[in-house]
């Protein structure tokens, strides 16, 4: 093989489908001057949080929503949808939930504002009565025992640590008394758990989210639900003016059988790499307390408008690019897992994996997996997306949806807007549209095209 | 003079104070857990905003926020508060502002929902009944000239251009509609003005906001207003029915005469170089719609709380500190000029002069003015304020009211957060104390005490 080849070789491989940073950088103008003044995001999330709403898997609204994404992904551009499908959990509220105290003295009832956690089992259908311990930690449930709680409701009062830059590190410290407190409470008899919000905020909403019963830790499922921040703070007071103080509860939620859905798949096939494909993803189901509108009907509408970005301003990816709307992140997973299968069964390629999912706010930064060295090919990007809100590229990330393909080898990248306000709104009925700044979706959905465009050009 | 001498001599002029990048990580990381866990900037901002309100220059609001900040101020520390006499202008609003229009086919009333803008003059008491003239420019209303206008409202009807990153750019094409509008207008005779809100998004608020009445181009004093970007909508619509649509006008806003005010200005003495000033800043007045919490109450409390980060966590600073609360930057800048009267009558030296007043929002970034080299050490100051979400150091930069400073050539600093909502909120009554993110301010307010802190350490 000559010399002269090896270097055309070479040149054609890594160079030749290559833009300088200067044609990068006109690109991205117009690919921004598309998402500020053309783009369909804000009126598409319109559409998903005010006329579908709250979408929990396995409802009519999921099942809305799938129909919805497919209509769209076509409108945006896709050569073809696919309806990917997996068997999700179905789990419902039912009736609204009550928790009251009565006072011992003046016998004034109060009430406080709850959720059920998503999974729990629901109260005996007249409710549940019994005393409340607070406890700040694992450890000092441990400590009390089954003396100190058997019979009891445990109320895990664990604050958001504010010392923390990133709210994400803050949900992070505290979901764990979500998830796994009512296993462990009920281990030492408790017969229901209460769980501070995890909330940056003080005000009345509570804030749902998936918990999960450990059967090894004990085999009974007992009750749980989350507290408003303000409510927790009120109960604390109670609390301490009668530490015998009896808490009412009644919770009729559960789990029905399990529901055929769908991820939804729109894809552009590539012109010169067909088989290799880029994605970017969100998640379609949301929790049934609010719209769904930055967790996550923005990365769903910010993944759909990159088929858009291409379609509307005509240029042809070189790979094979695909929005996806998965469905289930919030309960199970189902989506994630499901399509890791059927991209197994296909054996299909993927250069990188983009998941949105941390609200519709202004551009931050991108947490990039170094599988594969995509890290120091994003790091060349920086300079281009810094005028665009784009602080910082570090190693990292990924999002809960993708992740499954890390086994595959796939690089993935999270996108991180800027997150001081989502745990504000997070799984709450206070996640709704008007919450929403179209300019700030717009301008992270241009920061998230930009990625999937350089990440097209470049590889 | 030995080698040596003068190698001390610059080794204590410029290294002797300073401290390590690692010692100034450890104190930063310090001053945000202060901001973060500690801080009143959002206590502070809720009295301001909730229990005082909107307090434009002249009223009894503007006088209780100087009573009020000069509290605040000895509560966050400061060894001395002045107040600095101005006199201000007094612009009332008079009864709410009405805009209608009948139809003439069906009879029916229309209303538009406007405000005055700050500085006109009232209608006749009965209102006033004319033709509308939409133009989008200037030179579309010179083209008209006389034969178009005479007699008619010109309804300026210009957009912001959304393909601007930043929005201030898009304030910044459209305010001169605002401020020039109405006496080019009445050059050809109009009898009012009417001028789309310089508003991001399209809502029922209108935006109010500072005109000038220039005699040089007509001597003439024609009535002007803001009508909200949903009733602009509208008003375009019916033109475009019936473009000899006539439109009803009542505003009885007055100028009252002027009133002695004051800015607020609390210090602490510097311990080494007590002659030498650091300043942070925001304006104290706001538009009287709303409560004035992103313009500019925000940047008051930020101001505040640099004094309280040194007090409360004992830290000496080397030059005096400032905290100013100006007053009247939204209708004269007369607070800005008495400062600078001050400054130069005491022959005060400042080392640099910071403003926060662009919203309670999350760190951005901060332009700096080149004057003295001041740009140069902010940028050395840049990698440390970067996982703290301060993202560009540009150049330029500084704020309305330390402005004037800049003939004394003194460095001035404008702090910039993520600026997408502020023209949401703007001059409206919709500017109001739950628009604010706690955490986001505090971020804010300590990138600002964080860039006074080194500031203060490296010079």
């Amino acid at each position: 093989m000559s010399k002269f080849y090896i270097l055309s070789a070479v040149f054609l491989n890594s160079v030749s489908f290559a833009q300088s940073p200067s044609q990068d950088s006109t690109s991205l103008r117009k690919i921004f001057d598309f998402y500020l003044t053309e783009s369909h995001c804000y009126k598409n999330l319109e559409y998903l949080t005010t006329q579908i709403g709250g979408r929990i898997s396995g409802s009519t609204q999921a099942a809305q929503a799938v129909t919805w994404a497919k209509k769209a992904m076509y409108e945006a551009g896709a050569d073809t949808v696919y309806l990917q499908p997996c068997m999700v959990p179905h789990w419902v509220r039912g009736v609204k939930e009550t928790c009251t105290t009565v006072n011992i003295k003046t016998k004034q009832k109060t009430t406080y504002t709850i959720c059920a956690l998503g999974g729990s089992v629901a109260t005996p259908i007249p409710g549940l009565i019994a005393e409340v311990i607070e406890v700040n930690s694992f450890d000092e449930l441990d400590k009390l025992g089954e003396a100190g709680v058997k019979g009891k409701i445990v109320f895990y009062n664990v604050f958001f640590d504010h010392q923390h830059l990133s709210t994400g590190t803050c949900y992070g410290e505290t979901v764990k008394y979500r998830w796994a407190g009512p296993s462990k409470a009920a281990k030492y008899g408790a017969v229901a758990t209460i769980v501070r919000s995890m909330s940056s905020i003080n005000n009345d909403f509570p804030h749902t989210g998936a918990m999960g019963y450990d059967t090894t830790v004990c085999k009974t499922k007992i009750p749980c639900c989350a507290m408003s921040y303000v409510a927790a703070d009120k109960l604390l007071k109670e609390l301490k003016e009668n530490p015998k103080l009896k808490v009412s509860l009644k919770m009729n939620c559960a789990t029905l059988k399990d529901e055929p859905s769908f991820n939804v798949v729109g894809e552009i096939k590539g012109t010169q790499k067909p088989n290799e494909i880029i994605l970017a993803g969100g998640h379609l189901d949301s929790w049934d307390l609010g719209q769904g509108a930055h967790d996550d009907g923005a990365g769903v509408v910010q993944s759909i408008e990159v088929l858009a970005m291409y379609k509307k301003q005509g240029i042809k990816p070189r790979h094979t690019i695909r929005a996806v709307a998965f469905m289930n992140e919030e309960n199970g997973g189902a989506g994630g897992r499901a399509y890791l299968e059927d991209t197994k069964k296909n054996k299909l390629k993927h250069i990188a994996a983009l998941e949105s999912d941390a609200g519709g706010f202004s551009p931050r930064g991108i947490g990039a997996d170094t599988t594969l060295g995509l890290y120091k090919k994003l790091v060349s990007f920086k300079e281009l997306l810094n005028p665009y809100f784009l602080q910082y590229i570090e190693r990292g990330g990924g999002g809960a949806d993708i992740s499954p393909l890390k086994q595959l080898g796939v690089p993935l990248i999270g996108f991180e807007p800027d997150g001081q306000k989502y745990f504000d709104y997070h799984h709450t009925a206070d996640d709704t549209f008007d919450k929403i700044n179209k300019r700030e979706l717009e301008l992270s959905a241009g920061v998230i095209g930009s990625i999937i465009y350089l990440t097209d050009m470049h590889n």
